[in-house]
């Protein structure tokens, strides 16, 4: 048993990006566990009254966004290529998340990042897919599984729970005891929380 | 000549309280000159289609921000209670603080911001905004002469700059460089910028 952050993450999300890049390395220093938790924001933004994402709704919220993400990205020497369109589909991405091995899932959404907003690729094209899959060492057959019923409702159902537990944006982290941070920039106060309210 | 930065804030923006308590420290040790510019988000967040705060309108995000806020306060050791509407009419307040000597504007902007925030009291009551004037040692006097076409022109000005800069929401930071930072969580990141493009 260790001090645990629960890391709810849509591969759409721009900031989500970075946060995904170096949260496992931050939470091993300070001994914590992540579990890396796919799901979607789009149902949450419907709820919202939001169709779209909120930095295409509010373009100067956009715009400032990519200005922000390149200075992040460049202090965490990331390579930032914007994806098109954006936000990208996220869907595919997310099933075949939920239908790898959670032991796989960190390695396989980096993978998928690293394509989406480090090189520009679409996420929705199967070819993306199948890179970030042999990149991690496994086979296109996640692929295959992404469309059964099962794996369908596994994703339904954590985004049911996201939003039981009031989430509304992305990265968000959730700390053992249920304490929310949102954003990347919360990184670090949540691993700390989680170090500090362990028992 | 120093590295500089202007310091956009609305007195009823929840997140400009704690920036508006640790910034002259913060900008001091780095050597950076501070300009207090207040402004009102509201005609900027009608040009958004929002009525209301954000925090209102999407009331996930509200009860997030209290939180956060509360966890920012604690940590900053800053009393916080919220005040009554949220948020609060911010127009007379900011009209007083264009009344005064910009030398003046710092301490009588965190003897607001510790009113509102830190009380709990209202901010569109002239008795508060009285005690914020005595409490830095000034008259009733800016009071009156906030009601002037001159003030009001110039806090309009001020307004008219913020949307010229794509300004969006408070606190947000301006380097002499042009660099936009936006959120209390981002103040040591401007400061920073200031220095490092200082010439």
């Amino acid at each position: 048993m260790k001090p645990t952050i629960d890391f709810w993450f849509d591969f759409a999300s721009s900031y989500s990006y970075p946060a995904a890049m170096r949260i496992d390395e931050l939470a091993e220093q300070s001994g914590v566990k992540v579990n890396w938790r796919p799901f979607l924001l789009g149902p949450i933004f419907v709820g919202q009254g939001w169709r779209d994402s909120p930095f295409n709704l509010y373009p100067l919220k956009g715009r400032y966004m990519w200005r922000d993400l390149e200075r992040i990205c460049a202090r965490e020497s990331l390579p930032l290529r914007r994806p098109e369109p954006f936000p990208q589909n996220s869907l595919l991405a997310a099933r075949c998340a939920m239908a790898i091995d959670p032991a796989d899932r960190p390695a396989f959404a980096k993978a998928i990042f690293a394509a989406e907003f480090g090189e520009g690729d679409g996420i929705d094209d199967r070819a993306t897919i199948a890179r970030a899959l042999a990149a991690v060492g496994l086979t296109e057959e996640p692929l295959a599984r992404a469309k059964t019923d099962a794996i369908k409702q596994a994703l339904r159902a954590e985004t049911d729970e996201a939003k039981r537990l009031e989430l509304f944006g992305a990265p968000s982290f959730v700390t053992q005891d249920g304490e929310l941070f949102w954003g990347n920039d919360r990184l670090q106060d949540a691993i700390a929380w989680a170090v500090r309210r362990w028992i």
